[in-house]
């Protein structure tokens, strides 16, 4: 057994059981992000969190104990992705890539934005044109150190 | 003459001047996001925009007629970026692209999130702990067609 | 199980019974072009549609409900495809890509032809030289949003 | 000197005299499709055509034999096309390829549409929720031989 | 089940009996040439050859069936391949690919020789210097169109 | 300088002079296929055939030598090539190459076709239904040595 | 002018003058494994730090200011590189990577070692058996967020 | 069976009995780096250690001897590593690289620093601005031999 | 069944039993390198060779068949050897590739040595520094033919 | 000024004086496939070497400067060599790879023929059939240390 395999365990008992990605970050208590995140095999859960993600999806104790394994990340199938919702952000990153660098560096100087200590909210914006969709990221900034 | 020639003059004419992209986009009268992509030779200017543009990095006549050119995008030499900022970008999208995926699915059924009809808006967001780099993103949902 | 295990038992049973993609279209009540992708796992059906394509192939309740739920989406195993009829494919956009550029920018200025809002229609033209693939290609401009 | 030189020169040159590719077709009296093509360093022109072409952006003599020479072709700098208009054909081959594959072989057999006796007609479909790009696609169809 | 489970199935059943592609191809009818090809996966078989192939090699109805499919064509499990025998093919093409573009394109003008349209003739030529592989190939050449 | 621009100024020679290979090939005494790669960059040559090109071609001494130095071979700018002619072939060796692969073996055991110890000849084949490029490889078969 | 010319200008200034990257550090005030990598185009300098460097490589005020803006990083120009001394570092990431990984996570949970806030120290180690490279990194553990 | 089967079976083994690595180094004796990079199949065991470790975790007298057996090395599936933590190391290769490189250089001569005589100690550095991994490599330096 | 299941048997076998190549080598009646390659999968054995290897590694008749099968050839599970034994090998190529290549040129003019009609023999050089690996490479030289 | 320009600079010297690398080799005295690497940039000169290699090909003092700077290594265009001769080593690798590491491994244990301890020897092998390339390969053995 390995996490991918309790990965695509949770996700054909979710497909089965019809339960939401916010049902089940409600009964986690965090943010639908994270908990999904955490469900596709990208983050690590605490007992407590493993214990309801078993019991939403029926996993064995050992599936269990997966689930708390810091697992090896990265969710996509090659580099450039093939999944047009997906490319989709992959090209805001190469057509703003330099943009994105640009702005941060002016405001903060050099350094990142951190993948790590960070959180993404997606929220659908009504919009009579069409929704839109809102996504907040938020990264703490990290200045490189001079030594 | 191409649109890179041009695009490294607006770069070496701001490193020179010391003017920052939100001057640049004060006076072009857009966002800061937007006037530097189209600087960095991903966005194509009318007329009157190159004109500024123009004005502020001494660009001559023929080289303000490449802002209006659509520009062939992508602002990274690689597919996978190596510098450290750009690369958390990709990084998320490594690690949640699954998830942003699965959600915005969730909320809108199958479609994109445009990256074209599409905007963006990067600001600090200070913090007690170290400030932040908040981004907003808004994409217009875009659903498969039947038929 | 998976939607792929599902796309593969669907094209199984398809050299089975023999059945052609025009005839399981004539019985969704849709394109033969948008229901053979449905078929091959790159679009999303709805519980209707599901359960016409279940009938026709023997897919279990189970599978039926794969087919409802969105697919990580990309038809083909390299980025270059081997195979010599999708090859000429990626031909004409590595040889026109540039001209299909210049040519739409030219009518409708800086955006794209959507690939979501999009149709396709693949006919025969009768030719006494030979017949021809006649095929309509539909897909909605999209402007570059300023902002 | 090479045929890559003299796109650069003609691309330079369309610039700055701003004529537009329908305007150079009609002179050369071709579709638009294939004349740009040409222009583009992709299709090889005869000597009539290679004057009137020479002529519109001022090319020498020398320049204008390059026009005649057969090009090395392929007009994209990376197999998998970073810009988004261009991405989105790429996209098109990705997610439909299969699909267009079956669909082929169901009406022909097996073989391809050739990407060589080939003709491509793209035009500004007017629709009220928003003009459509259409595109003609025509290649004869070859058969495999048997031996 | 599918075409490479068949195609498996059929070298694996060539080594147990020990039968050569030319006693196949010869109860076929056709050239040791397509027959191989069409017995590894790579060409399409009509009712009576799928029949006589699945004689040879005791394949079930359901595996004949999947002989008249047409299949994903490539039979090379890398973009370079690493037998060197097959290495060498692709190092002819590498170290004569210009020589023979310049060759065809001197003698037919612009266009290609066809790889459907299209035959192979492998045979030995005694050498008292150490016998040599002789290769015919003969593509009919498609004259690129011009519309 | 070095070998790729004395390569650069022949062809550039070639396309303002107007003389075809087939007439250098009988200045040097050599088949079009030899001569054809060595002006392309790709064989050595001798003193004497140095000289004939040179002269041919409006050569300096200095680079007649460089035509003397063994050159780096390879003359693709990719390892997939782009060019739709010189695909075709790439295309044969990965439709047809297990199927090469087996017939030799079938005939001379183990071992291989040379490139080295080889030759090629490019002629036109005549044919009602379109004349056909006809192309006899001839390569010293090399048996694995047991040791 | 860019950053990489500077750069390129420093490593020239450094050849011909023959001064140690190690005396560099001195005269800028800090570690020698900082300098040298803001010489090498890798970090940003503040403004004195600029005219140290300007002053010992004899860089105009114009090249000075480069210094000053945050480069695009990433020093390699291949993923995997070539060099034997940089690839044993790549070896060592290669090898051991999942080892690190196991350790770093066992003794602070989910997270990563920070390349930002982060420290090298490169020193010769004496060893009877031959000297030894020692080489301390420090990164300041960052903990994933769970939001 | 193979070694990535027992690798397998070894890290299943550790997340049901939630040994440490720390704890299982101390059962064979040497550090917790050695012996996790042996785990993980990158390093050969002696006889009495691969009893230790089938001992910890349960393996079979055949899989103890795969212990013994030297591997084939390197534990990432992709030469740029997804995984965020592994990729902060293969960023500092990146970024640090050439820097490395001249450093090395400066200080011993040409010649690499070992990978094969090296050793890896990870340890943490309490920090009240959080805590730090600390990590000391030492390889021995091997220079470039002249002959 | 294929080649590659009766290579890990055979690899498998061996680890179980103890014996080494030297002892295997010696009862086929060859060298150690050949019958290594043999062993795992490079080489074709001819029926009394097959007959002494299935005997070693206790293969069936079906089994011995595939080793009289000529293999696709090539050992390595990526174009660069993430093994460090192997990998150095590679690095030789690379470092000391275009010299080889120069000094082959030098005694012998255009042409290769063989990799087919070839041998190599290892073995070990003790010496007080510490003890060496010999490597002794035998390639027929082919030199290009004219024609 | 950098190393690759003094490297062509010696290589357009050289073809332009006739000189052989095994000259150029005895007037440094050291072996022929040492200098020939240090020439062509793979290997870093000392004070005298390089006013004798200045002396051969008329270097400027900052040329030779370059000489003693140790180079940035690997001497081949891209990961898998397209030259011929080249390639025949890389097939050697490629083909003997894990054959390499058997024999090694069961000669020495787990480590690594070094290839910077080091040497070459290339010689012609007089052969009735054909003369053959003779080479010698011998690297130090390195163990890997257990810590």
């Amino acid at each position: 057994m390995n996490r991918i395999e309790v990965t695509e365990k949770i996700i054909a008992a979710k497909v089965s059981s019809g339960i939401s990605w916010a049902e089940v970050a409600r009964k986690v208590g965090l943010s639908k992000e994270w908990t999904t995140a955490a469900c596709l095999g990208q983050m690590t859960l605490n007992g407590e969190q493993a214990k309801v993600i078993g019991a939403i999806f029926g996993l064995t104790e050992e599936e269990q104990k997966w689930l708390k394994v810091v697992p090896y990340k990265g969710s996509l199938p090659t580099p450039v992705p093939t999944d047009p919702l997906i490319y989709r952000w992959y090209e805001i990153v190469s057509v703003y890539g330099t943009t994105i660098k640009e702005l941060i560096h002016e405001e903060f100087g050099d350094g990142i934005m951190s993948a790590i200590d960070f959180s993404m909210d997606i929220t659908r914006e009504p919009d009579p044109k069409g929704d839109r969709v809102n996504v907040v990221l938020s990264g703490k900034f990290l200045p490189y150190k001079t030594y």
